[in-house]
């Protein structure tokens, strides 16, 4: 197949050299000259400008950070091949894609990721095993998104099907509101070291992410805001709730969310079943998202998909 | 040395062993039968009842849960050697204390863990490297401060001189705070496989602790109630304030917050500095705990102590 993919940090340079080592023909892209010029060292075919990386292209790969989609889409407007992207936000950039007239779009997010960043960093065996999100709304082309599935599970990735706003609903829980926690407790070692003697394990655990680099945490976040808002909002919540408990009965009130909360995670992540076939339709593979699945293989008559469910039933628990 | 060792799971029989390796004669009781046999059966003395224990001790380790320590204060009324314990929160133990008639006591708070509790999972390196708070307040007799600092130093651990006030304020900020923080994000998997199976490593690190069990989780948090409360409090005024940034402006609102907080994080643990001589004085070491110091180290005039301190001054940062 025919790839271009625009932006060649550490997603858009892992899936150059992972798709090429896949047999497929790529060429790439970055706005960077510097990073343009690390490609074409490593020996990859490196387009000057986004209108010559496209025009041979099935498929664009949009690589580039939340920031930058825009002035991308702008310079692909009318482009009539296949687009997907990899950032951390559905919703904002499916409004982008429909803004520029982009008809066969469908949105992905690769949950990999390492402390390392660009071109340097890259590794062809990045995606194997990682969650990688494809966008299914009502109006997906099937076709258009098995052809993605297939890709993706080739690389390694399991492919999970959820809407934009299933996606980002679920991300903002599981990956910007722990940062923005991490952030909290860290931030309490201000002006305070007798507790930076006294932490230990539960600190180091709680507070890892933190140390990741703020631009990417506030743009993951503010990508993400309306979400990330209603999670904090109803964490915040809990957090009273607790904060009640604890100032009444703490062995009754307390208990039942500690030990519930011990239950999940103990549980998390949860054991795989048996591999399944289906015939892919939106509503089966929102279902199978749902319930906390996966594709991990596209049949040959790509209509099919093999599929994976947590072992017991809805809950995943 | 004579000690006594109250309670035998993992901290008190650990503290046996540890105590024993290191020349000490050492008698230990257990409330429960079956724990007395394990030690008993690992050739150490076992005596049938509290007032057995004590009655050679110059030193009493009461290693008992929070909740049975009133019990054993009670048994211990008009006992004239010295006393310490271990429990994870101070201040009420130093009241118990006060209630209970006992003059010489120094409260301790090793802060040595693993996942397995009981006797058979007690380690006889478990306090080597670990911080050990040895409570210091106006009334605190600095020979028996300095006794227990000999051997909780020659035991391997940092001994970090605090008030019960200032280190129920720490622990509750870096301890006890996180495992409500993890709590609350583990419950989020209720009912929400799809957020389960996108959730990666700021999910994993952020919700560890959340599996320790409840049990232990409850009784530190509504031990310490009070300071617990106000930590959540300050925490949860972050978070809002977060939210309020991500509703205006978060490159310029959320950036401050979340750099800092990167960057408190990355100098965390401090560097210790280079070694230092102190006469040992009340204020002296309250002093060098709210530095983020510790003690190595009590030389043999039993008067001057060795000191660690983080590298660049007062916010150990």
């Amino acid at each position: 197949m025919n790839i271009a993919i625009v932006g060649l940090g550490l997603i858009g340079g892992s899936l150059l050299r992972a798709l090429r080592a896949g047999g497929h023909q790529v060429v790439g892209f970055d706005a960077d000259p510097g990073t343009r010029g690390l490609a074409g060292a490593a020996g990859f075919e490196v387009a000057a400008d986004v209108a010559r990386a496209v025009e041979r292209a099935e498929l664009v790969v949009l690589a580039v950070p939340l920031p930058a989609l825009p002035g991308v889409f702008e310079q692909l407007a009318g482009h009539a091949g296949l687009i997907t992207d990899v950032t951390s936000v559905k919703a904002p950039v499916r409004d982008l894609a429909v803004k520029h007239g982009v008809r066969r779009f469908v949105g992905g997010h690769p949950m990999a990721g390492k402390e390392t960043s660009g071109f340097g960093a890259t590794d062809t065996a990045l995606f194997a095993g990682c969650a990688w999100v494809l966008t299914v709304e009502s109006e997906t082309d099937l076709p258009d998104w098995l052809t993605l599935a297939t890709l993706c599970t080739e690389l390694g990735a399991r492919v999970v099907p959820a809407s934009s706003a299933e996606h980002d609903r679920a991300v903002a829980e599981v990956s910007h509101v722990p940062h923005l926690f991490a952030a909290a407790l860290a931030l309490q070692l201000e002006d305070n070291p007798l507790a930076g003697a006294l932490a230990a394990g539960s600190f180091r655990d709680g507070t890892r992410v933190a140390a990741t680099r703020a631009e990417l945490i506030v743009a993951m976040c503010g990508g993400n805001a309306s979400e990330v808002d209603s999670a904090l909002g109803r964490l915040i919540g809990d957090l009273e709730q607790m904060r009640h408990a604890l100032g009444t009965d703490p062995g009754r009130d307390l208990t039942p969310a500690v030990a519930r909360a011990g239950e999940l995670r103990r549980a998390w992540p949860s054991s795989p079943g048996h591999p399944a076939n289906m015939t892919a339709t939106v509503d089966g593979l929102l279902d199978l998202g749902r319930a906390g699945g996966w594709v991990t293989r596209v049949a040959e008559d790509m209509a099919t998909v093999e599929t994976m469910r947590p072992e017991s039933g809805r809950n995943g628990f």
